[in-house]
């Protein structure tokens, strides 16, 4: 594509600095490597081939997906090993069964004798990893669960235990590089004594994965652990800069926005960025520092003094000063453009159908279009 | 489209209540019938040529929408007479002009003079409604400032002055309905004193516009006001239902999910409509009664006694009972369809890139498709 101004495009518009995420790519591929452990990287941030195919590991590469819309696209897309790490419900099986058929090595989850018994009764030999829970977060087994072993005997009888796998969710919540570390050590506990149990059983359990963006960053030791899942990271975003995970100057993704009008008496700008385009994910709300909808920067990508986004309805933005206090107008005439950086980059670009690819000069580079959907 | 049986459809889906639907439409043309004003139903809620027919005054058909996507896509749906009710950017006049080239009859909003003058720069006599604050909640100009004779003089230089409009968004923080009825007068009288200041001036205005779902049906009197403005009325949803404009029951938008697991020791089921499903509005947590990500009913669409989405990660939903206590997984095993009335109909709609429509019964009769991007 020939390099397009940003000024000739219309707003609201999903930017991604490539350089930023180049940068974002070579550090986890850099822990990875220290860890000895394989990358099955999330494909749920970015929803786009482009992303995803540099995230992979280029030895062995496979993906995580949270949508079978997802696992279709990469697979059209030419990555086979493919792991949907939701739950299962059984009106997905005939989906799986037919993305399965067609050569995707597609692993499914079940975390207990239900759902395994529902995978089980396809007698097809669909691979599923079990789902532990390794910090009460959301869904899972305890690695000592009676269930445990009761849901891996109800998977064999026609389906395969492929191993297991956690998600430390709770590591959003951590307030400290140590606090993620021992996150991290209680994860990777959590799995590995899953698998134990799960082999002095019988089962071999080749896969034990575990990941998010803030554990696998902190991790110090993944002994027992094949390999990790994380998404986020690709982007990073404002919640995990709140975390301490990346700097503000690390977020790759952004949203132009343009000034569309002025409330000098409440020290406000309006933009054409609202929800619809940054999404309604508050997810520095409980942070240390509340950014609102969003940090305000320049058009080159550096932060404007203390502009956020204090408001949102669905098409407008409400950006203000930090704090209150006067903000003049003639400094932000109708028309500006602006770029927000956001809480949450899987919710603010599941608002988009595509990224425009900059490198901090004035022009796109190039369109990458990203998908949604189930 | 034969009927397809629910249970035979994949989730997490959307689904539509067509007789709810055509209860609330009815409701408001009665309304509108009763204060003798026009309607101009606002498309960004529902975002479906199919839906936006039902809610139009067949005698003189006129649309609001908050993007020139909508303006596009219900322009090719023969719909020609548009308001787009977003302050205008000025990146975006060559689309205006492009759609008013090709028959549409779009007009603008502008709040300013910059604004004015960056329309009335083209030379192309489009016509704009200049934006009016009546509750101090988002954009405009107050009705007595001196900007407002101003901006009407910058606009005249190359394009129309068609009138004001004005939109009362604090109606969605009113605690009655003799607020809201009181907040409806506000609207009312700030936009039509800004419209005697116009024409006063030399403006003749014919526009004066007004809307949001509470303030248009709560209005007692809305003498001169010539049309209104709202969307959400069509779908009605939590918030609504908080407010007191709507009962429960009166909700027509739910989000399809599965049973995908359970943890009996916190009382959660697990399900597959997480935020993606959902969205992330947390439109209820200010009122009294907090929804969480919304109400968890049967598949035939019946309140499940306190069931509500607690908790909701992307593609997980964690269903709680209100206050806690124990929830027995027998009842909701893995595969069990239920549907989660949502906080905010126009959010949830986004997710989604389609309507089922049902009428209460097990069969979706219909699929609606939506459009969304910019």
């Amino acid at each position: 594509m020939t390099p397009r101004p940003l000024a000739s495009l219309t707003t609201p518009r999903l930017l991604l600095d490539e350089p930023r995420m180049t940068r974002n790519l070579a550090r986890m591929r850099a822990q990875l490597a220290r860890l000895a452990v394989r990358a099955r990287p999330h494909g749920k941030t970015c929803k786009s081939p482009e992303i995803a195919r540099r995230m992979l590991d280029p030895e062995a590469p496979a993906i995580t997906v949270s949508t079978l819309a997802e696992a279709e696209r990469f697979f059209a897309a030419g990555i086979r090993d493919v792991l949907y790490a939701v739950g299962i419900a059984p009106n997905k099986l005939d989906h799986v069964l037919d993305l399965r058929a067609r050569g995707c090595d597609l692993t499914v989850v079940v975390d207990g004798v239900q759902a395994a018994t529902a995978v089980a009764a396809r007698r097809a030999g669909i691979p599923a990893l079990l789902e532990i829970d390794s910090d009460g977060h959301r869904a899972g087994l305890r690695p000592d669960a009676d269930a445990l072993l009761a849901t891996a005997a109800a998977l064999t009888a026609g389906g395969v235990v492929r191993g297991v796998m956690t998600h430390a969710g709770a590591s959003y919540d951590c307030r400290s590089a140590d606090a993620i570390a021992a996150l991290a050590e209680q994860e990777r506990a959590a799995v590995v004594a899953a698998a134990a149990r799960l082999r002095a059983a019988g089962h071999p359990c080749p896969i034990v994965s575990v990941g998010s963006t803030p554990t696998a960053l902190y991790a110090r030791d993944l002994t027992g652990v094949t390999e990790v899942r994380a998404g986020v990271y690709v982007f990073m975003d404002l919640v995990m800069a709140g975390l301490g995970v990346c700097a503000v100057d690390d977020v790759a993704l952004s949203v132009m926005v343009s000034v569309i009008g002025h409330q000098p008496d409440k020290g406000w700008l309006l933009t054409d960025g609202g929800w619809m385009a940054l999404s309604r994910d508050r997810g520095t709300s409980g942070q240390a520092v509340d950014h609102g909808y969003g940090l305000v920067c320049s058009l080159a990508g550096a932060p404007i003094e203390d502009l956020f986004v204090v408001g949102a309805n669905q098409e407008h933005g409400i950006v203000a000063r930090r704090g209150g206090g006067p903000l003049k107008p003639e400094l932000f005439p109708v028309g500006t453009l602006l770029r927000v950086l956001p809480n949450h980059a899987c919710a603010t670009a599941a608002q988009h159908a595509g990224y425009d690819v900059v490198a901090g000069g004035p022009d796109a580079s190039a369109h990458w279009p990203r998908f949604g959907g189930w």
